[in-house]
């Protein structure tokens, strides 16, 4: 028994088996078949490994920008005289984040302070005290900001003012009126403000760090270049004008009612490259577009202070451009394990080849049952015993084949 | 030497070779063979191509955020008077970030200026000067921060007051005093206040740019709806009191403490469809639970301003809803890559019945060893001239299998 | 033709076929397929399944941060007296996000108002007025920021002041001055200020919800612990100081001009185990070295205050470190689906072994010929009748095999 045994262990390791052929000299199918292998191998190295590099393991990126702005605007609006606006006025918010509001046009309200004064005409309209109170009491019952339309600056006093027909209302007065959007926007001069964005990646599987400031970007290209797609792609510094313009849009438009871009970074390198071929792409895109159901940009923004012992703020609403910087990309490099799944899968594709190719010679080609015969063996397994060997074709003589083209299964031989 | 060149790439190209197959019917064989593969094609074209989507390739979203915040709330305070509360006061950051805060609580530390002034009482506790002059050199050798239980606001005198019965500090004074916390929550009104999500997606590789606002939500629909999960489930605004209860929390609990609530916008887009079936949906769930170590989400703010030539600020402890806008989802769209893996591995798969009927037919079934003979032919190595054919079963006469199951494999026979 | 049809459909569930095989006892080739067989099934099952964990599908991660600074430090300018900086005065934004600014040193330009001054002589020297009136022409013409090497602080109003030699601005003024950095930076006790950092996650696919305040983070341990990578590796609460030594830098160079700083939050969850044991793992690094281009991280920022009516502010220079914190993992979860086209793509490779297997047995080995007579057979086509058996090897009368090694396809017979 122990001998048996290590006569099955020999035969396991020393033994191989092979399938056995039949070799078909046949025009058509020969060429179909090494068509179909040459389209499958095409395929696979061509387009899957070459093209698409699917021989890599991609990871996704992690990323840290910021950025930071240069340039002043100035304006000339009433209520503050003559004004510069420089880098701490106008960004939103100061310390530089990757999502960033420039200034481009504002509503200002000085001096406001808790009082009561006259809401908007068209907020709170009425004739007599009781239209106010009438007003009042629906808010009440329906909940302070239920219906958005009755959405007053303050908490109605219930008093109707004579001179503006408005009620009057506690609130922060005077109240904002943001009927009248300044035109053209008071700092069409950010056109011209350029913006300096610092982007550093990571590839935290293939362990690669990396930075927008590349090897050509030194010191003194980085002090007078300006972005341009086509003669200056990797110049980090970038002119708002020319952004605007890549986006399709105008400055003057956008700058009105405000706006939000987005600032693709798009990062796909080949690490199996040197890291110096690893370079950032830049692209630009409105991400509200024009015909949008809610256009424009603008937020609330307030100043407070404290003037002879009263609290007080300056209320702006800001129309601005606001900038997202998206970062976008994938680092491949050669892995082994996509690369032995490519070649798997891509094996499997190979027996498409045989599949085609037997179909063919099965159940198309007028010499078919020829074809049958040689391929296929009957084995019985009625019979009970084990009897006298089959090889030599049972198809021969009991040849039963009529019309086998739709099932292409030979019908058993009933053995004599 | 030419023409036997030509006839191998002839031969290459004509010649077709297929594995002749050994017809067995076996109904338990027969049967199992085509349950597997038929499992094999439920699971390969139902499962993953219908159901998994395997012939899409998919995209990661690249997305922007921004929000708008509206409502208004007044309170009463003893250091404020009667105050209205609006968009620019409550809400951090100012120009919506997908991330912000809304202000729902607050200890207000009005008037503060550098001086000298006592210490809270629990913070840094005396009897003597010589207390005081203890916790200061203490202080100072185990580094100014070192230990977090000796946290006072400013640098201690090493003076003790006698009315508090605790250090002086020179701090900005007088120092906050944040033990009572405002309950009910002042700003209570926040519940009704209503948050607009403005969300533009982008899935870079397919080339599609997508917006919330979707075809259905129209600029007369967006006035007047409010989110709601069932009914209006595309509208992009909600009442901050309708999101707090779909998280699970009631809302004057988060107010009082504050706490942090993510919202997800799934987009999970077919892009082989029509772009307008690419909608968002929209959840909620609380990022901090209740049983947390550390519970609710406070921050502190100042405004500062100068009153009488003295630099003075407002100091806020904020108490609020941080809301955390992620946006998250997939873009499939049709590609040969991905449908060529799945059918390539799931041919792979497709072997597996040949496997396990094999297995089942040579070691299983009564007649294994008839089938083996078969399905096997014997190819000598041993014997060093080609001799004649030995198709004719080197296993017919010399039978050698006993109790094969358990390895299978034939022993090979001595060639008489 | 019912019936037929019947026996067909009987014969396609009932009827197996399996390939006929060579047994070939050939130690060589058998150990070398059995080698290739075990190596590539130890890939697939120690690599591809247990090491790389090929059976999950990998979810990629959704996360909300919040922080929140601790800390007091004191700073001793002479425009502003000692001062008491606590986390209300330097982190930026104050509310906690992800990205923040820790201010370590500051230039501060007290009491900025419009008005006329003088430039910095560096920015806009001059002699006489009309040096100044030429930089003004010369501005106007190529834009306003067209040249950021003019890049002054106002409108130049074309005068020449005497005193510094350089031309008069109207502007915010007095002008910053920021050629001199206070050295050592002014709020080195940043050094000691402690970050405690709030991370939820989420895998969605997986429906799985994570906090960084795992459990064995309880409430007492929170309160005392501080992180270190060896002892405390689990503790939310890092001292600045000792951060900044991770990423192999020093305090003080990075508080005097600023930088950024990254830390990575790793969450590589194997969620086939118990949810306790998916932990975050914190690594820090410099995102912008130090032999960077633009070194330093700094911003401007202003507070607005009015005084005696007239509108001022206090514009800081801030010096800062930038923490980015960057959350990065995947979660795996058993599927069905990656399991399946691993194994797929497995079986696929399996081929190989046949495929060298038959290369050396029909091409290396020196008894070639005779296995080939033995696999392959052959199938006349040009003969139009299906004549008689030839299964006895038409190798072995018109052996025609010469010198085959280089093609491999033997020649087909012509049959007699």
């Amino acid at each position: 028994m122990g001998h048996k045994f290590k006569k099955e262990i020999s035969d396991f390791f020393f033994e191989y088996d092979t399938p056995r052929m039949v070799l078909v000299r046949d025009k058509k199918v020969g060429l179909t078949f090494r068509l179909i292998q040459f389209g499958v191998l095409c395929y696979i190295v061509g387009w899957v490994f070459l093209y698409e590099k699917g021989y890599q393991a991609v990871d996704d990126i992690i990323s840290s920008v910021s950025v930071k702005m240069k340039g002043i605007a100035i304006t000339n609006v009433a209520e503050m005289g003559t004004e510069i606006w420089d880098v701490a006025d106008y960004v939103f918010p100061p310390q530089g984040d990757s999502s960033f509001v420039v200034m481009t046009n504002f509503i200002i309200t000085p001096e406001q302070q808790m009082a009561n004064c006259s809401e908007l005409p068209d907020e709170a309209p009425c004739k007599t005290d009781d239209d106010c109170k009438a007003l009042s009491s629906r808010k009440t019952q329906e909940g302070e900001n239920s219906d958005p339309s009755l959405s007053t600056s303050g908490i109605l006093t219930g008093n109707c003012l004579n001179e503006t027909k408005s009620c009057e209302v506690y609130a922060w007065c005077p109240v904002e009126n943001d009927h009248v959007i300044p035109k053209p926007p008071l700092l069409m001069q950010a056109e011209n403000f350029t913006l300096f964005i610092k982007n550093s990646i990571s590839f935290p599987r293939h362990k690669v760090n990396r930075q927008n400031l590349v090897e050509t970007v030194t010191s003194s290209y980085l002090k007078t270049c300006t972005y341009h797609k086509d003669t200056h792609p990797l110049c980090p510094v970038f002119r708002l004008g020319y952004i605007v313009e890549q986006t399709g849009q105008k400055f003057i438009d956008i700058a009105l009612k405000g706006g939000t871009i987005g600032i693709v970074i798009d990062w796909n390198c080949d690490l199996d490259w040197s890291l110096k071929h690893c370079k950032p792409t830049y692209r630009f895109h409105a991400l509200h577009d024009e015909n949008s159901v809610s256009q424009g940009f603008n937020f609330r923004h307030a100043r407070y202070y404290k003037e002879d012992g009263i609290r007080k703020r300056t209320l702006f609403k800001v129309f601005g451009i606001r900038f997202d910087i998206l970062v976008n990309g994938q680092g491949g490099k050669f892995d082994i394990i996509p690369t032995m799944t490519t070649i798997g899968s891509g094996i499997g594709i190979f027996g498409v080849a045989t599949v085609v190719c037997d179909l063919m010679l099965l159940h198309v080609l007028p010499k078919r049952n020829y074809y049958k015969e040689k391929k296929f063996k009957y084995a019985k397994s009625e019979k009970k015993t084990i009897g006298k060997e089959e090889e030599e074709s049972p198809y021969e003589n009991n040849f039963q084949y009529e019309n086998s083209q739709s099932s292409g299964v030979p019908v058993t031989a009933v053995p004599s």
